[in-house]
């Protein structure tokens, strides 16, 4: 079920793009982040020369058992009321994928809602939403490898070399806080949220729920039990989707708190995927600053989103195009016949 | 020579923008800062369903007198080897406006060298590069007011709606840092940075020519004399070109710390140019920070960069193609038919 990830290890190549970078017609690394960008893009992709192709943005949805505690402002039929937005091309990661032409899918991982079968919608229900996690786990062991094999064939049935993660599911900040908090360790107040709005005694109701789920599961200490006991169907597949992606060496761009939360349980079980991952930005739910920081990740784009659908990843891919394209494109100071650094600089003259 | 810009004071369309962009189907203000960027290009260009129109990434190159006094790592034939590099193609900037569909422009606003004449071209030289400023002023008055009116018929001779500011000339840090310093009454130290990339060595004898400078010119205080005595002719070109498309009402997205300097000097003689400024970056070069700071801007990006030329700029267009698009597409709870936020939540119940 977990596949093996090696590490990104060809060492030639890498000093092949670093080499290739610093001789394009700029001073040695005034494109800052960007270079860092191409040459993670050019291991990735195991080419000095790459091109994205085809990137998907794949949408997981599903619902949440703890929602009935009034961990969100908003009603759990949101979630399916949005994924028909996403579909009709009203929504705000719609209208993104549009414009950078990426194909949108949504994947209905555990919607409480039956819907229509149509274009751009995968049915891969493990249920109708999780169960409440304050009574028990949010799914048994055998839901959660279900799912995680779910992400890794929604992943190998789409074609292109790039994967832009995506979720909707009310109540899922609370998971992927609850994920943080088991896995690495930190204080659950330092790891939750307002999610899409609370006020602050909604803000500490939703504390206190999540404390009495974390007392409720003191075993789920492994990645697999945690992603069982606290999170959702959406997680558990883009956790598969992850694994699969960086198994194919697929470019994955990871969007905000909850697709973070996805790869850190990834992460967990397979190290290597990290280098797989482009963390699109920091988004301004608590917690996420917190979950890159543990995963040592320095995220393309700091906007204050909070949205997630893969509305930051979407916001984020036009830097990945332009990275390639710097790689592929630019001259170098041969080719432009572009002269290059004076003589260094003379050394201040010595006292007498 | 300098036109009134008046203030963008439409409160009714402003109200609306608000409404609408609340309205869109995301919890309220999940859209960061890209909702604040919708509402400024929606003002700026007096619309709630704004279209970026035929953008024109400008990019003003030339040559400095100072740069004999050796403030900068590379030789000032780089600036005419890099227009011919911009208008072939090969440059950062050429790559990203190739990516993003924006026309450009390269003008000679005083470059020391003869170039043939070709489409993407603009000669508009006002001489041979500037003065060294640490000898005399580096431009007289009188070529002072030519570049400003120079660069404001530049824009006029261009369509669209939206302005994209960029530069290109060896030394031109040294006059962004000199104007910073005289204009905002910040330590010159504050003010300098590495440009294109002085050792330690190379650093202290740029700081210690800028101090000359700064002596030199006791006298110019006001942004039109500072201009003349420390600018470079694409500096006051891109301040000319800053007023007139504020006048017509463009978006003007602003570069880097170059860019920034020769706004600096137009929101000085016309503050109201700061209400269609959209500040791309922050850049890398020490200085740009403060500068952002001092004009009280945000930038969108904040990814290392010190190259220049428009590229942040360019970088970050996508983000306002973003801002209008989530004005006219995204759909509204309304027209989803998604719910809204649930009553707000318990109070915490009192002790009784």
């Amino acid at each position: 079920m977990i596949p093996d990830i090696p590490q990104l290890d060809d060492a030639a190549l890498a000093a092949v793009l670093r080499g290739r970078i610093d001789g394009k017609t700029k001073p040695l690394g005034a494109l800052g982040r960007l270079e860092a960008l191409a040459a993670q893009i050019g291991s990735i992709l195991g080419t000095e020369t790459p091109r994205l192709e085809q990137p998907q943005l794949v949408v997981f949805a599903a619902d949440h058992g703890l929602a009935a505690q009034g961990v969100s402002a908003y009603p759990s039929d949101v979630t399916w009321q949005m994924v028909e937005n996403f579909l009709a091309g009203g929504a705000a990661v719609s209208v993104l994928a549009r414009q950078h032409g990426l194909n949108l899918t949504v994947v209905d991982a555990g919607v409480r809602h039956e819907f229509a079968e149509r274009a751009g919608l995968l049915v891969r229900k493990i249920g109708p939403g999780t169960s409440d996690a304050l009574l028990g786990a949010a799914m048994t062991q055998g839901q959660c490898t279900e799912a995680i094999l779910a992400g890794r064939e929604v992943v190998r049935s789409l074609p292109g070399n790039a994967l832009l993660l995506g979720e909707m599911g009310i109540g899922n900040t609370s998971a992927a806080a609850l994920l943080l908090a088991r896995l690495a360790g930190h204080p659950i107040e330092l790891c939750t949220g307002r999610g899409t709005g609370l006020d602050d005694a909604g803000m500490q109701r939703k504390l206190g729920v999540l404390r009495r789920v974390l007392a409720r599961h003191p075993e789920a200490g492994t990645p697999l039990q945690a992603l069982a006991a606290f999170g959702g169907f959406e997680i558990a597949m883009m956790c598969g989707a992850t694994l699969q992606a960086a198994l194919e060496r697929r470019v994955v761009v990871v969007d905000g708190f909850i697709a973070s939360s996805a790869v850190l349980v990834a992460a967990r079980l397979q190290p290597a995927v990290l280098s797989r991952c482009i963390f699109a930005h920091c988004s301004d739910e608590a917690g996420h600053a917190l979950m890159l920081r543990t995963l040592g990740a320095t995220p393309l784009l700091n906007l204050g989103l909070r949205l997630g659908e893969g509305s930051g990843a979407a916001l984020a891919w036009p830097l990945l195009e332009s990275a390639c394209r710097i790689l592929r494109e630019m001259a170098s100071f041969e080719s432009a016949g572009v002269s290059r650094e004076s003589k260094p600089s003379m050394e201040a003259p010595d006292a007498p």
